[in-house]
């Protein structure tokens, strides 16, 4: 199953769950993954802490998700310094099953030219048979993709199928690319969210397909994707706006995992909240907050209720 | 009346008032430094669009507010790429009364060591009879400042009483540099929080004395920062939270100030919205968005009920 | 004497002479200019540690360059981080004789868009009828524009007339844009180079113009111009490799400044070599090692004769 | 053989040689290993175009260059985004005879505690029995390190035991390590210089024990080391000075490796001057211009008469 641009809905961004010694915990995994099917979500993306885990590690937990969650398109992380790397490892993974892989820009690109050029080479590095997604998250990699410059790296890559949108601000530019299908100057390609889901509300609204994104409560993101899917406007930003206040202090860089994964063992999904070194763990004080954020959602949400 | 490290409270970020043609709307002015003395501010923060007045233009504004003012301290941004113009724009402002100027590091800067010498050779250069607020706003001038560089700084500079908080993550810092404190190895200074806001409540809890921002309701922020102070936690979490999804729409950079000020025109603060050239405007649909934010926090705000 | 598109030669960039205490040394830019007259430069740029110069020093020292070099255009450097002092500066020195300015971008542009639309605004800020040139440096400003958004930027802005090259690496960036006017999709500019001259003998035979830097030899780069105009190659790199010990050395970031001012007070056109602050001296050892170049340099031209 | 802090001479950068169709030239990196223990280097440092090779196959250069040089201690550069593909090559390397690893740090890092963390992490994941060499290359890596940043890793890691030296401007740096180690605050590493040697003259003089980098007359870094450490001074410099000018063209960014293996070709050392993908190539022109500089070296330095 390769992923398409007509995907939708919600491909969460799967932690890599970790025993506190650092070995990975593959029952997790399955865990993880049959809550996300059970939840409705549409598709899931892989490899969190990428960095911290080897070629073989890569391969071997992409697959294990590509078997378990059989019904749904499972992409793969593969960006990386050079091609080499992200050529063995999208080779593996589709080897194995995978739906597509994701690339973001390395962040020495400055340049329109230098951006499309990149996308073109590495598709052309991978295989110009393999979907790719591209990840637009300018906070992180520090490269600026006008609308143009993506519709141009649609235009001259048949590969790309899908946008993970986490420009920040965004919104114009969901709106900017939905406008360039409508005049006929771009295909469809899928865009699905990212940014924590900090905007998914609006995104939705703008047009945007579902979201792409790691936050705790994916049971959340496929809500409210769902309800402003079937235009029920008021009933996604009720759900959405008791999110919010977690969902927001989630979204701090470098703090972020470590709360996704906290709350995440405190659902049960998650037998460790241990990040690979290097990686930031929650101060006692910050552990308190998030008890507190969820004993304030939990008034709206009684998924929240963890005790 | 100079700025103390016993400073606390809100201290508004005023924007600039312009007319639809770009003169200075000296009206609004008064209005807004009116409403910020009604709502229970402290203090007041200027200049707003500073790189697009003149100087001249920057000593009229700062004047006009620390009149009308009176009672507060007026704190006047004077950041520049050289000492020569910031130190002319401090000069002219605190004979005008001002109570002291905020600064931020240059982008160029990386090192420890770079950060600090430039602090002490800008209070050098502004003279070190003027207190000066270190304006810490890493995802915007790509400086990071960690707590014992801050510690640095304030140890290295008597005139130094203010750190204007907006790293992003930033309560650990917070606590880390209340920490300092208790340990005896850091004189106090005042802590009062930017980032739009969008950590308010649980920075108040960390040790923040209160906020510096913009957000388009400062009359909200005036009574996050009492309740948090007077210890009651659920009503300070229930109104800023109400707010958040408004105050998170407004914190997306490049279109947040459009936003501030098309609040602050419905609400009858500003006569126009308009930015000086070059400025981004709302899109209607962007406006659509920011009426239906404001329709549902009236909700729970009466103060959003505009029509 | 208005700046256009056939300019050619050497327009020296001119440091800004200072006693040891700061003050601005009115004689050293008097000597300074007929210096410059009579080596054979075509043009002065101005202003030398800009952001260190209040408004009216700036005006001062612009004038008065203007007033000694009535022959040669001055072109004064007004680059500032919002248009109000851009604007201001640049009408004050037009109305005093200015041939023209010169424009960095701000290093927070990133996309062809930003950039092409940073320049129509700075144009449009400062009278479109005020020529403008094109400063690329990248290396200092982080800004990369290819040979397409200077195209773009000619296109757009009728009063860009001349670009100050200094990417690195630049020697096909030239070729492409005179191979733009060859094809016929841009007109003509001048297009003089800097990097300290660190490429010089390359970029005439690439169809520079001429020099636009600061080098402490500028009577070297005007004879380098004039012997690669007239086709003398094997002279031209001749004088310039005797030259590129020390014009490398010079060409040290941080550093350069003080390397040049060192050398030009030891050829008698600076009384002094201090810069403002912040501004970086000469180790002991920085300058034996300068001494030692210019002896070894002394060998192959009796300019640097010094003793 | 494993690297120490006595380390000095020239250790070049060797490029990886590849056919023109991009698989491994095996002969050409026998016969540029030959060359370097031909002409005087005390080591060799790989990887060139490292990100654009497999894991097997900087497994299989290293250890090809291993065995050919078996006298040389050869370094690993295992730069990485991640330490599990950093750990994996390190072992792999290190259990096939490699010396020791260079590490570069992620262009993420800004302040001293992060750049001293790192490298401490970085120990502790490849094995503290790793010597390893810091790669300080700010012009590429966006990384300031003060000398009492290097300071501090030496301190925390015992395993560092050189500096590749490639700051710019970076002589100053040098005496203020080689200062330290005077005044016992730290112990003495090998300085070897990189940034192409557009310094090695002055950096020999100041303290540096050799070069690190990859020139395409690895051999007149060799003579200009040996020469300077002899005190010739005037004979070192007379010899560097005949190769900046095209030691200063081969120098910039992006195009340098171009015109690296282009030389090395014409010297017979590489059978094709072909880099993987992407990869810059030189134009017609730079082609010329390299062969111009080569035949007005040859004037000077016998080596570099290729016809």
């Amino acid at each position: 199953m390769l992923l398409t641009a007509g995907a939708r809905g919600v491909f969460p961004i799967a932690p890599t769950p970790f025993f506190d010694d650092g070995r990975i915990d593959t029952a997790s995994i399955d865990r993880l993954t049959d809550f996300y099917l059970g939840c409705g979500a549409t598709g899931v993306t892989v490899l969190g802490e990428a960095p911290k885990l080897s070629h073989d590690e890569s391969v071997a937990i992409a697959t294990q998700m590509i078997r378990r969650a059989s019904a749904l398109p499972v992409v793969v992380g593969v960006s990386a310094p050079g091609f080499a790397a992200m050529r063995a490892l999208t080779h593996d993974v589709m080897a194995r099953g995978a739906a597509g892989v994701m690339i973001a820009p390395p962040n020495t690109l400055r340049t329109d030219d230098q951006i499309a050029s990149y996308y073109a080479q590495a598709s052309q590095a991978i295989g110009t048979d393999v979907p790719f997604v591209i990840q637009d998250y300018p906070l992180t990699f520090s490269v600026q993709m006008t609308p143009a410059v993506i519709r141009r790296i649609v235009a001259e890559s048949p590969a790309c199928v899908m946008l993970k949108h986490e420009d920040w601000p965004g919104l114009e530019k969901i709106s900017a690319l939905r406008g360039y299908e409508r005049d006929g100057s771009m295909r469809h390609i899928a865009i699905l969210c990212g940014n924590g889901g900090l905007f998914l509300d609006y995104e939705m609204e703008r047009g945007a397909d579902g979201a792409n994104t790691g936050y705790c409560f994916p049971d959340m993101l496929c809500d409210v994707v769902r309800l402003s899917a079937a235009g029920e406007r008021a009933a996604a930003h009720d759900l959405f706006d008791a999110h919010l206040p977690l969902l927001r202090y989630e979204q701090q860089p470098g703090v972020g995992l470590a709360v996704r994964k906290y709350v995440m063992k405190r659902r049960g999904l998650l037998a460790s909240d241990a990040q690979r070194k290097p990686g930031g763990a929650l101060s006692a004080t910050a552990q308190e907050e998030v008890d507190y954020l969820l004993q304030r959602l939990a008034r709206h949400d009684a998924r929240a209720r963890l005790d």
